[in-house]
């Protein structure tokens, strides 16, 4: 009854040029301050270059430290609100890995490393991704305090997620993670919640 | 320091052949009860062709009642856990009025129709696409009972979703809705919740 699907698109292309060359000389990462410190990097770079809000993502091999994917907040260039960070690193690694649950059996545990705090949206997509752990920068106060929303979240989400058998490490590299969101600010970033918000 | 991108990608492909074709010769819709039987329509023919899980969707203006854009769910051929068909729909409709913004001030309002209630991805989404109401079929627990997890949802999330201005219509045709559920529960259709959960 399962058909596959779209194998002739070149999903490559939704990314920025200078993410598709900086994943070609990435190698692979010991610790959780070495995947924060890359994916932070990403949240810069994506500033630098205009692409997109102050967020990066990657979702890597937990044991090996293996880079799967990586992403960055890309709305504004996309035109599409659901392409926050950690939810295009996740459809890269499921792509990758031709699998839509990075948790299958044969597969080694994997964790998503995200410059901040899920909003809303991805909080409930990180269940569905099968990542065992999920690794914090900023906290979503920190986003909240420079205009974005971060929508309804259950209220002790951590807990939520650990219910779950999903880990969740907070704080890695916050202050650097911080910053990156405060350059963005002060450079006059747009802040791209909907009208409504 | 805004860029465009991406404008070569074909991102039609990514949708079923049968879902395409229907697109072709679909009309303008009246009343809220026949837009909720059009993505319904789309749910059963999602089912009857093997491309993914009862779930259909799509946005529509919300006074004319033109079809913006439609989704279904998608998750198992496109290998994508994000890829409901409330995402689905969302994020053609931003493509198709080049706007990560639906509820923009030079657009008319938009509402997004979907066969059944949102899960907690789908729910935080809803506020960051820019659509000013939410018309439900089947409820939440109708997709539980057939064996799927909806996560983590804010307790009275229409309440949360109307204190942004999103008005929220439920239980319409909420019966031929859950009908399409149980043909796929029958059928042994796959139920793809990461392992974790």
């Amino acid at each position: 009854m399962r058909k596959s699907q779209s194998s002739s698109i070149d999903y490559l292309a939704l990314l920025p040029e200078w993410l598709r060359e900086l994943l070609l000389e990435s190698d692979d990462f010991g610790e959780h301050e070495q995947r924060m410190k890359f994916v932070i990097r990403l949240a810069r770079l994506n500033v630098d270059n205009g692409t997109g809000g102050p967020f990066g993502a990657a979702v890597f091999e937990s044991s090996s430290g293996r880079l799967v994917a990586a992403g960055v907040n890309l709305v504004t260039i996309l035109n599409c609100s659901l392409a926050h960070a950690e939810m295009v690193a996740i459809a890269f690694a499921q792509r990758s890995l031709a699998s839509y649950d990075l948790g299958r059996q044969e597969l080694p545990e994997h964790e998503l490393v995200t410059s901040c705090e899920p909003c809303a949206m991805c909080l409930g997509a990180i269940p569905w991704s099968g990542v065992s752990r999920v690794v914090c920068g900023a906290r979503d106060e920190d986003a909240r305090n420079i205009g974005f929303d971060e929508g309804s979240k259950v209220s002790d989400w951590p807990v939520e997620l650990e219910k779950r058998d999903i880990e969740v490490v907070r704080d890695v590299c916050r202050s650097s993670a911080v910053q990156v969101m405060q350059h963005y600010h002060v450079a006059g970033g747009e802040i791209y919640n909907s009208r409504k918000a």
